[in-house]
């Protein structure tokens, strides 16, 4: 890549910058992304901005915690945005570093710098070790540490382990997240386009709306699934924003579309909510194949499918 | 009719007689019956053993009465004969008369011929009027007041109304039944054939067997037709017959096979089921319209489908 | 037992007669039975009355059968006459044999005396052996036998094996049942009284009304027991017998009413039916000790019941 | 209330101050903290640790706001924190108004300080309004303003209205919010103690988590609700925190724990979860009464109990 011309958009990606966040670190799993732009946006509504006007080919975002949950912007954002698809899904496990200008000692800190979400995970370490600490928020982890050196009044910043190589400073503390297994996931999301073929390991991801006069009504969302032997492996609730109460679902099931029992589950979803939104079937970070109870084989799907056509034409069903 | 030539298979209506039956009174109201030969049989194997054999176009037979339930031979015979079809319903209004030997007096009735049916729904008229009566079962409700003139210690039986159009008998009683409302419902049996078309007054007719060793299989069954708003007029279970505990179920749904949301569930039960047997569609007996949610319309379910495929095949889906 | 003083009612046990049927078989399995009177009677409501009026001290009859399913008659009258409780349950293989008056060869059987539900289980190998044989039915499986010898045209009669015992007749066949497994359940009913004590290998039945104007009620029903790991051993629906479509259902469930999730489902059911009806908590014939997940065990349902206490007390929940 | 001696703990109420924010606008609601001592703290951790430790009475936190959702950091410390109770709800309406120094043109801000959920909130004006803008984010709205007067790059900020009572500030823009329906849903937080009595229009949270292994776990959560006829008006998950995939679940529901059906939802819910911690019941903030079904009156279980002793007792059930 060369900056003699501007990156063709179906060379570059987007992703919440700048260099050396754990959203990079995502975008490094990414084979195809390699050699390729790296755009580095200021949130999420720019990264969506990016794919659907055409500007990147694709952008990669956090969209769950393991410790904080789902992060609400980007799910807002997908169920907003029309026109976008998740094409992968990314795990990088998350640990953060406390940093400062070299030359600084652990009891010379008072305020600490520090994102809010790093902030969060890293509060029990910094409770203990730096009781009387007071916290300035930052917008990114990077620009935590990067703020050491811009008139700020922090003494240390919460960082990602990389930042020592994009930035001069001392580590004066590894490990301080609570949580040494904490990992954030990542998705890479396009424009609408053909959905990959399956693999086995293949995640589902939707947006939900359930009618507003119908009470039970998630439960019997719950039963579209859960007749079919489909599993999920996220359920978030978020407010329509409109008045307190109404809420869509942030949904993830084990499987592909083109599995008969996440098609078929998919067909009562959509008869039975005011909205859903397919967001994309991807193969699974982890690679785990799915498992689900063989009554609910492609095989039992389409020999229901040819016995009923056999009734409806009125042939003898065989018996 | 005549009895020159044989009567032609096409041309025969089989029904448990003899003439004067409720099982007649049914088949009178058959329009395509009429003038044809109407061949009167024994029990309801028979009934079906014309009809797969051939012999009989159609079989008239009770199946449900409104004070005694099921008709468990009629029903454990569409669960095992293959090859039938059920193509219409059929209510009688069931009352009886207490008939005897003209000259015989109501006080001179010990002994009283009845079949099992019309004795168990006459008993509290009977145990009113002639506590010390001993009951002989018969065959049929006629045979009942025919066994009057046989060598039978009967003096007098229970019989439907009509009885006094074939028999010399005196009328001791009339409406004796213990329910003014009774009534039985018939159906016509064929052969597997062309589902008539549906009227939007129709019922369908399955039977259902559960998988064994699932707890909780019969409310799973329930919700394949609750999730599709469709809903049972009759629930009955028969035993398999191999052991206890183990059954079968008789389901008679509103709809036709041909509405979306009852071809759907059929789906969902075969899928679940290790046997579904498909006994017909056909118009309610009643002629009232199926009532059901909107959402549970047909196009519901074709727009769900067109969204599906629109995914499946890559395209944007609208929005 | 003399014949001299009239038997006294708390000595004297009612039954389906007469001797040598598959009842009295039953009730010779009862042990405070023996050496009692037995007094037999012709019908489920003489047995019910001779309880009710406190002329026994209990009636031993038939509820079920592994081929024929429940004995309407006898769910009918449970469900109908009030202050009955089933005290036991006791299991009888029934098996039948043909026979006829001494002399007679199988080729001269004609005419078939039989009770209907003997003839329904023993169709198959009279249509095999006697195809051309006409039916007439008889009140009880030794009335069938002993009509033999009073002025009737039958020619044979289909028999409970201990019938030789009692009559002066041959055997032409045994083991004509179509199942060999058959088995008729029976039940030994008394008035209310104590529970008897629960053995871990219980069962209680229940006749259960629905409420008529909502859809989905059964399912509702079924609920009450899933959600508590209740397991149906039975479930049977009986028209209420005032119009098509009315139903109550007749359960059987594994448990004691002293369980704790039995108790907890009994209430959920009072709660959301029109009618229910204790019919009593009573050994296992079989001595099968009931199975549950162990989230159902009564410590469970005691510890929520003293958590909720502390809550609604004020006290801390112990955290 | 003076500086002389420090303010008594029954007589402090904690809030996420500073003075001027939404959440010492929900405080002004509570008619018993009129005239006490109102202590600034500066998270959530600080404010529940104030209630734990005895230092005040109670505490004031956001919990849910109609556009961003639940507030992640209270709901997680409600999970975390023991010995807490909800004591009642308040609403404050949100929006947001620019301000910046006074003599600041519109067009001379470049960079906008706002706390990341009023940014949120406020987004589409700002991108509308400010195109180029950047963002420094703040630790809370009052804050956020206070930094103009700070070494801080910022030229406008994102405020509540009432700032101008506070801060020498000017107003560029009012209701710069997006939604101006938006509101903020606020809980007083106290130690365990006595619930307050029923009103009718009560409200009871929870904290649910799930059983690991068992697929369809939420859904039988939820069926312990709807069996009871209680309605859900919040179900949010959280992350447990040590794992991608497992989830406690934040509930409110209609009703109040002394209501018999939430009384015995609640046993259900011990029953099969792990772990349930009762918030507390209190009146809802809009008064509206809850509206259930009467077949899930009180009388309704109080006479099921009733029905259920008397059967253990060995009494008569009066039919």
């Amino acid at each position: 890549m060369t900056d003699a011309a501007p990156p063709r958009p179906d060379e570059t990606y987007s992703y919440l910058g700048p260099a050396g966040t754990f959203t990079e670190a995502a975008l490094k799993q990414v084979p195809e992304a390699a050699g390729k732009h790296w755009r580095s946006v200021n949130n999420v509504g720019e990264a969506f901005a990016d794919v659907t006007s055409g500007r990147s080919i694709a952008a990669m975002i956090a969209i769950e915690n393991s410790v904080d949950g789902g992060v609400s912007a980007t799910q807002d954002a997908l169920a907003t945005v029309p026109g976008l698809r998740i094409a992968g899904e990314y795990l990088v496990p998350v640990n953060f570093v406390l940093v400062a200008r070299p030359g600084t000692a652990l009891d010379e800190v008072h305020v600490v710098n520090a994102h809010p979400v790093a902030y969060a995970q890293s509060r029990r370490w910094l409770e203990a070790n730096l009781p009387d600490h007071g916290h300035i928020p930052a917008t990114s982890n990077v620009q935590a540490a990067a703020s050491l050196f811009e008139s700020s009044n922090a003494d240390a910043a919460v960082a990602p382990p990389g930042i020592v190589d994009h930035l001069d400073v001392e580590v004066l503390a590894e490990q301080i997240g609570d949580n040494p297994n904490a990992v954030t996931r990542f998705v890479l999301v396009t424009r609408k386009r053909a959905i990959p073929p399956r693999t086995g390991a293949d995640k589902t991801s939707l947006i939900v709306e359930l009618p507003d006069d119908e009470p039970g009504s998630l439960l019997a969302m719950l039963e579209q699934f859960s007749t079919r032997g489909v599993n999920l492996s996220l359920l978030e609730s978020r407010p329509i924003g409109d008045e307190l109460g109404r809420y869509r679902f942030v949904v993830d099931l084990d499987g592909h579309v083109e599995d008969e029992r996440v098609a078929d589950a998919l067909l009562g979803l959509r008869r039975s909510s005011p909205n859903v939104i397919f967001l994309g079937s991807y193969p699974r970070a982890d690679r785990r194949e799915v498992e689900y109870h063989s009554k609910y084989d492609d095989e039992i799907f389409i020999e229901a499918r040819d016995w009923l056509r056999g009734i409806l034409s009125g042939e003898p069903e065989g018996d």
